[in-house]
């Protein structure tokens, strides 16, 4: 049987519980994961506080093959990130003499403290970083650090993804019902009784005639049991005796 | 000294974290929260796995003032919140009379099974509920279960808000620094450590002309102390030497 490879998400930054900042990192991580076969499994968002960064960040990589989090790497007195995952490893932090180098390159006379703060790398780590990424992430143990910015988080992925291990992926079909949830809830949960190794959600939706319709997907690991089931659903669906309202 | 109030967000559902829905619960209910005074410390993501939600569920309703969920309560197999957080709570669940009545009122012959799930309400429960909502959500403790279609979440919180305790507000204000967060950063540390009951965040950004730039966040509950950190800041950035890139 092939490996299940997880993962977990840890938002850390007050701006998002706050809501000031609508975090756009979850929805694109959880879809590129999926896509190149590992299952996340749970996300956490914490604040820029070390002890609920290290307690959230402890639990989720014990349990998870993979932790990926973001935010804060920058500059600023609220950027604990690094500091907090080094503690979570009990591990050291220091400037790390191949970023303070670029650094040198890059800043000359701004080069300052606040910047070289973006230097702090736990010991142990890979740098996750390119020509185009200014404060570099980082990887330790089976812990990725990324940046909040999106573009910046999105290129550390594209970066970080061929390093991981994968597992089989996860294949999905999906199929418009147009009926609503509740005529179809019990004979889809026949289908899934039926077909254990499909996963069957229902998600209702309104219509571009704003009436109550569902989608259905149907997700499986294994390609006959996916076709197999949504077979079945495209049966139910179309003996449905129920006329739309 | 006023009491703080907070608050943790449940997020339930396998959709989310397969990326294929987007969630769009968590921002809006973390500043619903901001502006009522509740302070959001922390949020979570999980499947439709009762063992999941279950440990989730508790470990924030011991945390926090309140728990608000969403997702899971909708007629199909996969909607197990409501029997899950029963069983968090370990008190019975059973079709809850008043809704059974009147789901019979409004779906007349086509109340089948799988929309009495929606019935389904753990004892000692408060109905979370109105006539634009088909489906009531729940309050029990602590723990308020709401739909999560976002207009309908977003209907249960009006619902719900008035019953809540809510804390002093937190009160913020913000500014455009026109300076890149690295040039910023040491003088906005001593400017954070001057005044320990404000809370200031950075926040970079890329502006109109594609220049990295900043914006800068303060707050607190208490309002003098709020706009003299923000008297701070100004002056801070109206004395920058350092030129723009």
């Amino acid at each position: 049987m092939s490996e299940i490879v997880t993962a977990g998400i840890l938002v850390i930054g007050d701006e998002i519980l706050s809501g000031r900042t609508k975090d756009k990192n979850i929805g694109f991580i959880a879809e590129y994961l999926t896509n190149i076969g590992i299952d996340l499994k749970e996300v956490r968002v914490v604040a820029d506080d070390e002890a609920d960064i290290i307690a959230a960040l402890n639990a989720l990589r014990e349990r998870y093959t993979y932790v990926f989090t973001t935010g804060g790497i920058g500059p600023t007195h609220d950027d604990i990130t690094a500091d907090s995952v080094a503690k979570a490893f009990r591990v050291g932090i220091d400037h790390h003499p191949e970023v303070v180098a670029r650094f040198k390159e890059r800043f000359k006379d701004d080069l300052n403290e606040a910047r070289l703060r973006m230097a702090r790398i736990p010991d142990g780590a890979e740098l996750v970083q390119s020509a185009t990424i200014l404060a570099p992430g980082f990887m330790i143990g089976n812990v990725i650090v990324m940046a909040g910015v999106p573009s910046i988080m999105q290129a550390m992925m594209d970066i970080v993804a061929p390093k991981l291990k994968s597992g089989v992926k996860m294949l999905s079909d999906s199929v418009r019902a147009n009926a609503r949830e509740g005529d179809i809830g019990s004979p889809l949960r026949d289908i899934q009784k039926a077909y254990p190794e499909t996963s069957i959600g229902s998600y209702p939706f309104l219509d571009e005639e704003s009436k109550p319709n569902t989608n259905i997907v149907v997700r499986s690991r294994d390609a006959d049991k996916l076709e197999a089931a949504m077979t079945e659903v495209k049966a139910m669906l179309a003996g449905l005796k129920v006329a739309r309202p």
